[in-house]
């Protein structure tokens, strides 16, 4: 029998039918006051999501793109920075600061694991010169979630970015309270929408920073972005992706409806759902079992399975789109991304394709044993009572 | 009465309604044979409307995004270039060469006035360390389209640069027939797609000044996207705008459908009629009064009338939305855009609209006498038989 297609990666994800309908709304043109209207409305959302009264800089970009904007607009050549890497993301990072001509210093974890804060803190102790530390919210590569409150407080006097690419509106990330400076987020992921927007918010510790950096930059410059942003109505300098912000604009009034907390809530039950249905399987997590991992689930593939047909036999005979390991995982991990448009259903549907798969591969698993325990977390949790 | 709203700006523009309805597609992931399949296609109808056999490098960006990439991955910082300044988007190449730390040498032009292919062959003479030459096809803030193919000619041996956002899949280029290294495209014009998309087409010769180059770059890093390209299946290296790239899918579709051909002939049409109606109101145009000119067509407002009423009036009171005059023109010009997705009746129903508005803002203005020159232009071609 056929199943229906069900997105499970960590990126991008299914969007809600109402943000989907929205894809087929007609084009507006992007300066006239319809438009400031819905970007206004976006703009005033955005920092409600971000929790953060800073400007929120949206580029028409992937999250990588906006990335680079960070680092243009925050650095001048030569400039040191800390980037945590440990996984793929934080290695992302490490490449692009050199490629831009960052001095790098480089904290190295095994993947799987979360950056030690006090080693953050010793690190920049040890070279005052440092002007930021880049940490990851949540590296999707491996479903770690790091400490970005704990982050925020050791980084002190250098400017602390965080990539929530992945993470932003599903794990906590407080970003004034905790005094985060520049986060960095992407539309496909928590924020229900189709990809093609990048978000960096900018505090005024880093706008003056800004002001300071001499990176050659245009697509991703602050400046120009704060100027366009300043007009009536309200605009992006550049053409901007108008289909993309039109369904941006309801994926987060349904944020907002759902309220934020409980949306950080509905994620940390997922998560756990998501790997009790995994030991309960009989499966190895993946990096630390705790709540904090609660926007992507990883797993290693169990000896004498194939991790390639693991995925494939989940996406092609299941129906649903899991993710194997990036990198040196590739082959030995598989992840579930339930960060965004996903319920108690999707976590149980997919942990039941995964029980199919396995017994289809020959490794003994007991059908309804994983996903049990998964119902257990909902059960408990009053969330589908 | 309330009249429905047509978008008859230069960018964005409509899109057909099957391009809509693709919008509203549930996402599917980048790195599946399904994108794949998506993608692939994507790329070799691309080809057929570029005219090349390059390779054309497809961004989540801007076209101005997509030009920042031509202009990182083809120079080191002192290198020299030519910029042809005729307009707003010419100007901004010169801004972003400046700003990349290129030493460009500007050939200025008034508004409206096309570039003059003599003085590009005299000034790439004087100073043969010119690496390249850029040149705007269809300049969206004057209508005017420079000759091309003319530029190609006297390049030489300097990489020949075209900013084709407005102009490609509208005005006649071929890219390869010509010798056109580099052409850089969005979606959201001629090609009848969302905004969300820039486009990169480079030669053999530039892909080698890609290989010399310095420019610190990343996100739209040609290496990067070649190598994504290469991949079984072939993808971007960073996550696309995966529902823009499905809804160019089925634009590309129809445009093969029609035949690229016919669309350079339908888009003279609604050039000529569109000038043909703005001379048969009593206005004067703004730029040459030819063929080449299939774009955009820019008028005078005219004395005793304010421009910006002009517009808002077309806008507010009959529902379609032309374009001011942008920079220096802004408030002495309109212009009305017909790059993309539009047949003689959208010409048609543009200047009745004009015209109503004129009457109304108690300018002399004989209701039908522009629309009926209009509709000669398509009588005569047999276009609308």
């Amino acid at each position: 029998m056929q199943n229906k297609y069900r997105l499970m990666s960590p990126g991008p994800t299914p969007v809600p039918p109402e943000v989907s309908a929205a894809g087929a709304l007609p084009i507006i043109h992007h300066r006239t006051p319809e438009f400031g209207e819905v970007f206004t409305r976006v703009n005033e959302t955005l920092k409600k999501v971000f929790l953060t009264e800073s400007d929120i800089f949206t580029y028409s970009a992937s999250g990588t793109g906006a990335f680079e904007g960070a680092m243009q607009n925050l650095f001048s050549p030569g400039d040191k920075v800390l980037v945590v890497n440990n996984g793929n993301f934080g290695n992302r990072w490490v490449k692009m600061g050199a490629a831009f001509g960052l001095e790098v210093t480089e904290l190295v974890y095994d993947w799987g694991a979360k950056a030690d804060n006090d080693e953050i803190a010793d690190a920049l102790a040890t070279d005052p010169e440092i002007k930021a530390a880049i940490c990851v919210l949540s590296e999707t590569s491996t479903g770690t979630v790091n400490d970005i409150e704990g982050f925020a407080k050791v980084t002190g006097n250098a400017i602390s970015i965080v990539d929530a690419i992945s993470g932003l509106g599903a794990c906590e990330l407080r970003s004034d309270e905790w005094g985060v400076d520049v986060v960095v987020a992407g539309s496909q992921k928590a924020l229900m929408t189709p990809p093609g927007l990048g978000f960096v918010s900018v505090s005024e510790r880093a706008m003056r920073a800004h002001e300071q950096s001499t990176m050659p930059r245009y697509y991703f410059d602050f400046t120009a972005a704060k100027k366009a942003y300043a007009k009536d109505p309200p605009q992006t300098p550049w053409t901007p992706a108008v289909s993309v912000i039109i369904q941006l604009d309801l994926a987060l009034q349904q944020i907002m409806a759902e309220g934020i907390e409980n949306v950080f809530e509905r994620h940390v039950l997922l998560g756990r759902a998501a790997r009790e249905g995994i030991k309960g399987m009989g499966l190895k997590l993946f990096g630390p079992d705790e709540d904090l991992n609660s926007a992507v689930t990883a797993a290693w593939v169990p000896d004498g399975v194939d991790g390639r047909q693991l995925v494939r036999g989940i996406f092609r005979d299941q129906g649903i789109q899991v993710a194997g390991g990036q990198g040196e995982m590739e082959g030995r991990i598989f992840r579930i991304g339930h960060c965004g448009y996903f319920d108690a259903y999707d976590i149980i549907a997919t942990i039941a394709a995964t029980e199919l798969t396995l017994e289809a591969l020959d490794f003994p698993v007991e059908l309804g044993k994983g996903v049990g325990a998964a119902q257990r977390v909902f059960s408990k949790s009053g969330a589908v009572a």
